[in-house]
């Protein structure tokens, strides 16, 4: 079932058309993803996933408008799977700097799984960043907006300091995430880095750099 | 000319063949380069370079293996070009936290620089992160020495606190730069970022992590 969140997501997105609530664009994106996950999306037609769906390729046109829309629809989901663990570790009752802390290890783990076991939708999220799809936009968005939460969280319990202007840190912290959630900068360096302890060390450096002293 | 670095890298890349201080092996690069900045390294062949320079295919193949051994030398020496500036502020005689602060802005100036004015160079230190080449670990190597050795300093010289492991820094402040320099991510975010002055931010934030209170 598509969430909240989600629903919200797929209502902005360019190409998507028709009642957002039909049973069946749930059913075109499943069957859509399983032939991405496997083949791609290059090597996938529409022809293929109504074929699947035993509907015709038009019907699959009165949800969305192209191939790409669909992709891109796919794209959003995979990346509010991504941000779900995420948020939990948002909301969750630890202080502000444990959140911050496991924010860095769970954000790269889940990159990290992605890339190792889903190389296919890994490839997907490398290609909506090449070609700026909006759904990376939302992404993006809602990183930072996880990231403030934390930092408002950790200055209003006097676990950080308030000196620094709140933006700032969070265009600091934002970027600081930037390699361990970025597909390419994974894919580059994560065959000759330890990247796991590098975010751990990035992190801790974070952490004296918003300490109260 | 080739400086001793360049040298002493060209040396030890694959396909590099023939005597290293020849002077034709300079004016291969030259050429080469010309066209690579012009039509990239795909629209680009042997016979084309060899025709500028008014020789045959066979002979710049005594000095080089491939088209490709060509193209990544001339990665290393963009590479090379790239950290000059890099070694000036790192060299200087400033304290170590304007030089940490100044590394920040001056990498992103120069990959920027290249990214903008030099889209087809560009093009080719994001293939060769993508396959791997043997040039780009150099420019790895050399960046996490710069880091190194300004931290030092900085310790040294009683402005940096001296309580968390080298290494770990050396670490967690490569990989805060990697966003500024990596040829994807200023791809995928310049448009939408004031990536200068985050930047700044960062660095700022990483130096109060790293001072002695």
């Amino acid at each position: 079932m598509l969430s909240m969140t989600e629903d919200k997501t797929l209502k902005t997105l360019p190409g998507v058309r028709g009642a957002p609530e039909h049973e069946l664009r749930r059913r075109i994106l499943d069957a859509a993803e399983a032939r991405f996950r496997h083949y791609g999306v290059d090597k996938t037609t529409v022809a293929e996933i109504a074929s699947d769906l035993g509907i015709s390729s038009a019907y699959i046109y009165k949800f969305y408008a192209s191939k790409l829309a669909i992709a891109e629809a796919i794209v959003a989901e995979v990346l509010t799977r991504l941000a779900d663990p995420l948020r939990e570790v948002v909301e969750s009752d630890a202080p502000a700097s444990d959140r911050l802390r496991l924010y860095y290890q769970v954000l790269l783990e889940r990159a990290l799984d992605l890339f190792f076991h889903e190389r296919k939708l890994h490839d997907m999220i490398r290609t909506s960043l090449d070609q700026q799809w909006q759904a990376v936009d939302h992404w993006k968005v809602m990183q930072a907006g996880f990231v403030r939460r934390i930092l408002e969280d950790g200055r209003a319990g006097g676990e950080f300091e308030t000196r620094t202007p709140l933006n700032d840190l969070v265009e600091a912290i934002w970027m600081s995430l930037v390699p361990f959630a970025h597909p390419s900068v994974l894919q580059h360096l994560h065959l000759d880095y330890d990247l796991p302890g590098h975010a751990r060390h990035l992190a801790d450096l974070v952490l004296r750099g918003l300490s109260r002293n």
